[in-house]
């Protein structure tokens, strides 16, 4: 049985004179921060203003790119080349990185958000686009892939580190994706619930479906999300839940598997 | 005398489906681009394009970060403060330098561009948040400043590399700052003026004001356009009457003075 | 003294997924809505919302025009040539009207934003292109404008209706414009304060300095803002003392003088 | 046989500093102006200029309304709820009314640009939603439609008065929809070919396949494009043939279809 785990979440997610979702508290619990690069929410403040907390808290760093669409949050349905796909993550990435080092940081992964991250994770071809691009921006980059989909296929592919994500709120449907969210039964709302869902697929190095089926993978990272009223609660349920059982929490790069 | 000078354009000014300046014949004659990073033109696709051609031709690539403004090309009046100046320069270039990677390519220095170098060559405390920025993203860039402006001085107090530039086709007022594009002297039209021009601030280290001043400073760098109908035969008469004079043209980082 | 007067409110400032201010609340207390037309604040989404909202609770409408800068808010001063001025007030107010037209409403006065409104009180030929921009897309549209300032005198010269503001929550200075946000007593935080000085600038009919000088005026309307913690209870203390002083709050364009 | 048909073309695609296409040439042939409203191309001060020289040169105008994408000129796929849809498509109408009114011009159709056209070609629920949208913002209005798309039924289901639009430099599938840009044979580039074709629907009151299938409809207007190179040559060859041949060209209100 594993004896480490990564938590992370997506943050940086406010915009402007707009507040999103509640940072400070909820770096004080994750051990790595996938933060808005500007395209569907964050811009350079706002980033700057993550990196710095992040620093502060011990979190590590990643790149949490978008389809350019800020108004729809990226949530909505785009088509790209997987050139323009190689590019605008290479572009967001890069841009996080040098904000990261005026801030004392250092991006050290990537995670692809909303659309980008669902259709990549059913869609071969854009994730070996994201792959190749995360790849060219920076080898060394780990690509926080979400547990068996195509993306993690498409790091190993290109050579990358892949971190196997699964999520803490949401369930799953028979292919292994995540409920869409327009289900029902897409989220889990109740934190213990949330808790023992993560502990089971840890123990077992799988996930579940709604249905009951088991689809084993490596969990390497548990996502919690920060901007759902009861984020915070959450998150604090199953870190301190996870260190109750003796597994340790580590950042992207300390994980023994990332080295 | 001088026995090496930089030629530098600000290219990739293209946006999406509209395309600006003839890059690839500009690409042939100078030694240095300045790459619009997405923010006052260019786009991720424009970026990588740009990169690969500055690459092909041996051209050393910068980064030239504009105000937030498309539709005004980054050309009007826009009030930031320094810690926002400081990251939206380094979100552009960090953009950019990913873009570079991805590409083949090697971001080596940064020019602002439009209003925003305008403004910093009158307001030392603009020059010194841009001067930051750059500094904290990346230490070994060279900042290609404005000769005579607060920009040069900047660039040296936080200890950048700066390269002092010159415009050919510009005229300059008696406070060594340009000539605004509303008046009707500000360009110079004519090539064989403008290489007249550039040698005579070559061999006299000095810009000359319209009314006849001389105001000393070091010689870097040629600054042609790339986007007014007669650029390409100023640039190329420029780079003939320097070489047919015995100056070397050479990349930013090829530049002594720079190493 | 007059018998009548106006309450409005900034309103419909959220954009995409990032809420801001409480309309619901605010929509059951003010007269007349300024809402955000997309270019500082607001899109298509959020402005049918708000424009349903207003029309339920008999409300209102007016155009809030700002400038091209969502993630500065409109606040940032930005230089445009009188010409794109006219036409981006234009295309903002046009675009709301049809908005209001395909939600059962009607666009019935305009009120700018942030650093528009800010420069255009202290800058005539920004006031008059403003006015101009109004009349032309609609003679029958009210200006609500700072009292005091040039908008006033700019409405009348092109020939449009103007309803002249004062503030509920903030003070002003010698010039009769409003104490920056930066100073310490720019904002009146207490809702009795605010109801004191409404009164005694409607009773008066002139604003008052923080210095307290007094400057004559028509008061046809007072500004509450919605996007402060204390906005509501500050504009239902406003309008219910008003109303307990026997003065009839109304929409804009129900006011006597307006007709 | 018609004696009458109308020329439209889509304008106004420029964007900030860059031009696109020959609006100029263009105006002094076509008689309906598709005018872009911001969204995929086009800024206010575009919008004001292609509003002008449509009304000096007696052209009806019209909105031109496309998906939120600037970048990729409103050629991607992206996906809408229908409500959004509604409201982007009334946002971009009312925004060049008022451009318009300020201009001496009115806006008197609309018609779908790039995707959104593309899209609504072959499903009837989009089509639908275009369809209210324009209805809601003004009855009076005329959809130019695509022929033989659910465009054109959406627009008498709602009520509307739909003119039915066949292209003179496309080609197009069994199913009635444009050949996709990318197959070889999408475009006519021979302005006689071009005249042929659109001589031969006006004729039969049909479109024509590429394998040879007629498809009736009525043969309202006649769209040539103005991004082409070859776009004014063929514009003005089909507007002298039909000319020559008795067909009378009228702008859209004038068509007796429409009346």
């Amino acid at each position: 049985m594993a004896t480490e785990i990564n938590i992370n979440s997506d943050l940086g997610e406010s915009f402007g004179p707009w507040n999103m979702g509640n940072d400070v508290e909820v770096l004080k619990i994750v051990r790595s921060a996938n933060i808005a690069c500007g395209f569907h929410a964050g811009d350079p403040m706002v980033m700057a203003r993550t990196v710095r907390l992040s620093v502060e808290n011990g979190v590590s760093i990643g790149a949490h790119p978008g389809f350019p669409d800020l108004q729809g949050f990226g949530r909505r349905v785009m088509r790209f080349t997987n050139a323009e796909i190689e590019m605008i993550i290479a572009y967001q990435v890069g841009a996080l990185m040098a904000i990261a080092a005026a801030n004392g940081g250092k991006v050290t992964h990537v995670k692809p958000h909303g659309m980008m991250a669902n259709m990549s994770a059913e869609d071969e071809d854009l994730a070996m686009a994201m792959a190749r691009a995360i790849k060219a921006v920076d080898p060394s980059l780990i690509f926080l892939a979400q547990a068996v989909t195509p993306q993690v296929t498409a790091a190993r592919k290109v050579g990358l580190r892949a971190a196997e994500e699964v999520f803490a709120d949401r369930t799953y449907t028979d292919k292994g994706i995540l409920t869409p969210r327009k289900e029902p039964n897409a989220m889990i709302h109740d934190a213990q619930e949330s808790l023992r869902a993560v502990k089971r697929m840890i123990e077992e190095q799988a996930i579940f479906s709604t249905s009951g089926k088991k689809i084993p993978c490596q969990v390497d990272s548990v996502c919690v999300h920060g901007d759902e009223p009861t984020a915070v609660t959450t998150a604090r349920t199953v870190r301190d839940g996870l260190q109750a059982s003796q597994i340790r929490i580590v950042s992207l790069p300390e994980l023994q598997r990332m080295q």
